[in-house]
C-alpha cells in the first residue's frame, strides 16, 4: 500500500530524524540514495524500513540495491511524499531508516602496519564526510573522532561522504581514550598544526602512524599538542595561513600512502 | 549618516548582487568580511563602496583594513541593515561592493617553471573556492577556469576560498584557448581521471606542468582527454571510485610541490 499522505506518522518521523536529538533518542538514522544504501548494506547495517518512490527509483544507477532487502521492509511512497523526506537534490527515489552502530574504539581491527586519522572536535559535517571519503580511498585503518561537535549520522556526513561512513572503521571517544589506545597499539602520533617545526614531507610515515587534526577555527588543544610524538605542518607559501581541514587531511594521508607504496 | 532603512536603494542592490545576472550587468560584486576585503585590497581590486556596522566590526580580527580605504567610500550601517546583507554566520561587520577584474589568459604572468591548475566546467562554487585556497597555499602560478558553470564572484567562491580569489592569478576562457596557451607556454598537461593508466605519484612534475580536473559528476570531456600529454589517476583502494574534486586537486598539487622541494 503506497503512502501518499504527508501526514503519515512514519513519514513525519523521517523528517524528525534530521535532528541529532531524535536520532539519539530513537537510535535510528536516515540513509538517502541507493549508492549510500548499498554501502550501508555492505557494511552490515541493520535496516528498520525502506521507502521507495518507484518512478524516481526506476532511474537510479544502483537498482540492484533492493534485491538484498527484505521485501516486508519496503514501503512504496508517492512522489510528493518522497519530496518531503528527500534531503538532497537529484535524489534517486530511495530512503532507508537504519540502526546506528556503536563505534567503539575496542572494536577497531588494525592491520599489521596501521595508518589512522584522528579528528579532534570536528564540527562541520561536510568536512567529516569529505575526510571519510578520503579515508576510504586511501584505505586507512580507521578514523577516530574525538569529542565530536557533530554526530556521525548527520545527513550531511552521509551525503558529503557518499556513504563512506559505512565502509570506513570509525570510532567515537574522548581524546584521552584515543591517546591511550594509540600508545597501547604502538602507533606514533603526529599533530598537524601551523607553527610546527617539521614539514610533513620529511616525516617517515612508513611505520604505524596516526595524524591528529584539529578544528579549522581553533586547531588542536594543548592535550594533543603536548602528547603527540611530533608536530608537523604543511608548507604554506601564499597569503593565507591555513587550509580546509579535509584538504590538509588528504594531503597528509596520501603522502603517507605514497611513502608506503599504496 | 548611518543607513538604518532596509528599503535603502544601495542596500537593496547589495542583496540583488547575490545573483550572477546582476553581477554581470552591473559589473559589481560583494566582498563580505575584513580578511577577504584585505586580500582584495592587496590584490588591487577597486572598491565602489564599503558598508560598516560599527558594533560588529569593533570585534573584527582585521580592524586595520579600513585604514587603506578612502573614507568617502565608507558608509555606516545599522545592525539590522547588516543582518539583511550579510551572507555568512559570524560575519565581522564589513561588506564591500567592488569591481570585478577581467581574468584574461593573456594577463597571466608565469614563473620560470610554472605549475598550473586547469578546471573544466567547475560547477560548485564551494569546490572552486577550496581549490583557490589550495592554489594559494601551494603558490601555484595560476588557476585557469574553462567553460565554468559558476561565476568567479559567486559569494560562495569568496567565502569557501577565504578571499584567495583575490590573491591567486585566475583566468576564465574556453578549453581550446587554454590548450593553445599551454602549448604556447610549453607546459605539459596531465588529465586526472579514473581509468587512466599512470598513477600520479610516478609522474615527474618537476618541469612546467598543468593538471586538468573535470567535474565530479562527469569527469573531463573528450577534448581534454585526447589533447593532454598524459592521463593520470590517484589510487583508489576503498569501496568508492572517486574523491571530491578539491581533495584530488590538493593531492596532485602538493605532490607536485613536494617533488619540486616546495
Amino acid at each position: 500500500m503506497e503512502i501518499t499522505s504527508l501526514q503519515n506518522a512514519a513519514i513525519k518521523n523521517i523528517v524528525k530524524l534530521a535532528k541529532s536529538k531524535e536520532r539519539k533518542e530513537q537510535q535510528l538514522f536516515v540513509i538517502e540514495g541507493a549508492r549510500e544504501l548499498s554501502l550501508a548494506l555492505a557494511g552490515g547495517y541493520i535496516l528498520d524500513s525502506v521507502y521507495v518512490c518507484t518512478p524516481l527509483f526506476a532511474k537510479s544507477k544502483y537498482p540492484d540495491v533492493v534485491e538484498s532487502i527484505d521485501p516486508n521492509k519496503i514501503v512504496p511512497i508517492s512522489p510528493s511524499v518522497f519530496e518531503k523526506i528527500a534531503y538532497r537534490e537529484n535524489s534517486d527515489g530511495i530512503v532507508a531508516v537504519a540502526k546506528p552502530k556503536p563505534h567503539r574504539l575496542a572494536d577497531i581491527k588494525l592491520s599489521e602496519n596501521p595508518f589512522v586519522i584522528i579528528l579532534e572536535s570536528v564540527e562541520k559535517p561536510g568536512n567529516l564526510g569529505a575526510i571519510l571519503r578520503t579515508a576510504d580511498a586511501a584505505a586507512v585503518d580507521a578514523v577516530i573522532v574525538c569529542d565530536p561537535q557533530t554526530d556521525l549520522y548527520n545527513p550531511n556526513v552521509i551525503r558529503s561522504g557518499v556513504g563512506t561512513l559505512f565502509t570506513v572503521q570509525t570510532a567515537v571517544c574522548t581524546s584521552s581514550e584515543a591517546m591511550e589506545w594509540l600508545l597501547q597499539n604502538k602507533i606514533t602520533s603526529y599533530a598537524a598544526e601551523l607553527q610546527a617545526a617539521e614539514f610533513y614531507q620529511n616525516v617517515d610515515f612508513t611505520r604505524p602512524s596516526a595524524i591528529v587534526m584539529g578544528t579549522e577555527a581553533e586547531g588542536l588543544t594543548d592535550f594533543w599538542l603536548q602528547n603527540v610524538k611530533k608536530r608537523i605542518k604543511i608548507p604554506m607559501k601564499g597569503k593565507i595561513d591555513s587550509l580546509n581541514v579535509s584538504v590538509s587531511t588528504a594531503i597528509l594521508t596520501f603522502e603517507a600512502m605514497r611513502q608506503r607504496g599504496f
